[in-house]
C-alpha cells in the first residue's frame, strides 16, 4: 500500500528510508518553482549542484549558469533565482547548471537510494500529482527549508499534495500539514506572504516572484531527475 | 523585544541560539506531561539523565529511578514514564532520577547557554505562559518531538502557548502552529489522538495515559531546571 511522509527539513533526511521511494523535493521561494518554469519555457535540461564554485566552472562547457545565495543572484553567474527570467522565449534548447541556498541542497541529499527523484512546485502541481497517482511508490515530499529551519511554503505544499494524494499516512506532518492548508487554501496567498522568507524576498523587490511562485497549476509537465540533470515529462491534467 | 520561537525537533537545536532565551523543553507524550505531574504530587525534584545505565545508577543514591524506552517501562527501573504513577500519595519529598526516549535529550540539549530552561506540558500550560508573560526574555519553545521527528502533541502545544504569549515571532513554525491551534482548539483531544505517536501508546493501552496529558490547567505550577535538577515553583493562573 502507497504511503505518504514528509521530511520537514534537510537536516532531517538522515531519520527517512528513502530506498523504493518517489521523494518530491520542494523549494518553493524559489528554486523549485524556477526549475519547472525553465524547463516549461524551453530548457533542455537543469543540473542541480551544491557549490558555487562546481556551478561556475560549468560555464562555457556547453550550460547557462544561474547562482544564488541569501535570495540574491551571485555575481559571475548569468542567472539568478528568479522564474520570471525565463519567460521571454530566449531559452529553447539551453542547458543550465544551477546552484541556490537551499533547494540544490536538498535534490543532492535526495539522490542514491530514493526510486526516484522530482521536482514539486504549485505551478505543477495537479501533473505532479497525476504523476504519482500512476505510480505504485510510496512518496517522501521533501522540503528544502529555509537554512536547515521548517519553512512555511514548502511545508503547505505538501500540505496542498497530500490533499490531491489521500494516501494513507501515519506521519504527524502531513496529517499536520494537510489540515493547515484546508484551513488557509482559499487565501493561500494571503497567509503565505506572512511567511519569513517570503518577507525576506519583499525586502528585494521582488513581489511579483512571490506572486508567480504561488500560482497554482500553470504547467502541465512534471519535473524529473535523470542522470543527475532534471528535465520535464508532460502530464495530462484536466483538473 | 521579546521574540517567540520554535525548534521541532532536537536534530535542529544547533541552528538555534539560546543566549538569553528562556527554553519551554516539550515532550507531552509523556516526559514532561510526567515531570509536571510529580512536581505537582509532592516530588521535590526530578534529575533528567540522558542514557539508562546513568539514570540506573542513581538508585539508592537517594533517588528513585524512572526509565521509559519506546514507550515501555525499561526492566530494572521503579517506575515508568506514566503521570499517573504520581497520583497515589506516595511521593511527599521524593527525588526521581528520570530517563526517556525523547524528552531527556532534549532537555540535555538546552543545558548551556539558554538563560532558563523550563518543563512544558497542557497541565500547566497557563501557568507556564504566566511565568513567561512577567519575564523579559524572548523564548524558545524546544519540542522533543519523536525519535528526531516533528511530533504533533509536542508543536501543537507550542501553538498553544504561542496564542497566550502573543509575542511578535518571524519563526515560521511559530505562524503554523499557532494557527493550527486555532482551528483544532475545539477538539484538540479528537485531533491528537490522530497523532501517531497517541495511536503508538494507544496500542500499549494507555488511553488514560493519554487523556490525562491532554487536560488543560490541571496545576498552577512551572517546572524548572535549577542546578541540573527540576523543581516546582508555584504561579498564580486566574485566567
Amino acid at each position: 500500500m502507497r504511503s505518504l511522509e514528509i521530511c520537514l527539513s534537510p537536516e532531517l533526511i538522515h531519520l527517512h528510508d528513502l530506498s523504493g521511494k518517489i521523494v518530491v523535493v520542494v523549494d518553493i521561494f524559489r528554486a523549485t518553482s524556477t526549475m519547472v518554469t525553465a524547463l516549461a519555457n524551453g530548457v533542455t535540461s537543469i543540473k542541480p549542484v551544491e557549490d558555487l564554485e562546481s556551478c561556475k566552472s560549468l560555464a562555457g562547457n556547453g550550460y547557462v549558469t544561474a547562482g544564488e545565495r541569501n535570495g540574491k543572484k551571485e555575481p559571475g553567474f548569468a542567472l539568478g533565482n528568479s522564474p520570471l527570467s525565463y519567460l521571454d522565449g530566449t531559452f529553447d534548447g539551453v542547458r543550465i547548471a544551477m546552484t541556490t541556498t537551499n533547494g540544490t541542497v536538498a535534490i543532492e541529499r535526495s539522490k542514491g537510494s530514493a526510486e526516484e527523484v522530482i521536482i514539486g512546485s504549485f505551478l505543477n502541481l495537479q501533473a505532479t500529482a497525476n504523476y504519482l497517482l500512476q505510480k505504485e511508490a510510496s512518496v517522501l515530499i521533501f522540503c528544502a527549508g529555509w537554512k536547515g529551519k521548517f519553512n512555511l511554503e514548502d511545508s503547505l505544499y505538501a500540505g496542498a499534495l497530500a490533499a490531491l494524494l489521500q494516501y494513507p499516512s501515519d506521519c504527524d506532518g502531513i496529517l499536520a500539514m494537510e489540515t493547515l492548508y484546508y484551513q488557509t487554501k482559499e487565501d493561500l496567498l494571503g497567509f503565505l506572504k506572512k511567511a519569513s522568507h517570503a518577507k525576506r524576498l519583499q525586502n528585494f523587490n521582488i513581489e511579483e516572484d512571490i506572486d508567480f511562485c504561488l500560482t497554482f497549476n500553470r504547467y502541465d509537465l512534471i519535473a524529473i531527475l535523470v542522470d543527475d540533470e532534471i528535465i520535464a515529462k508532460k502530464i495530462p491534467t484536466n483538473a
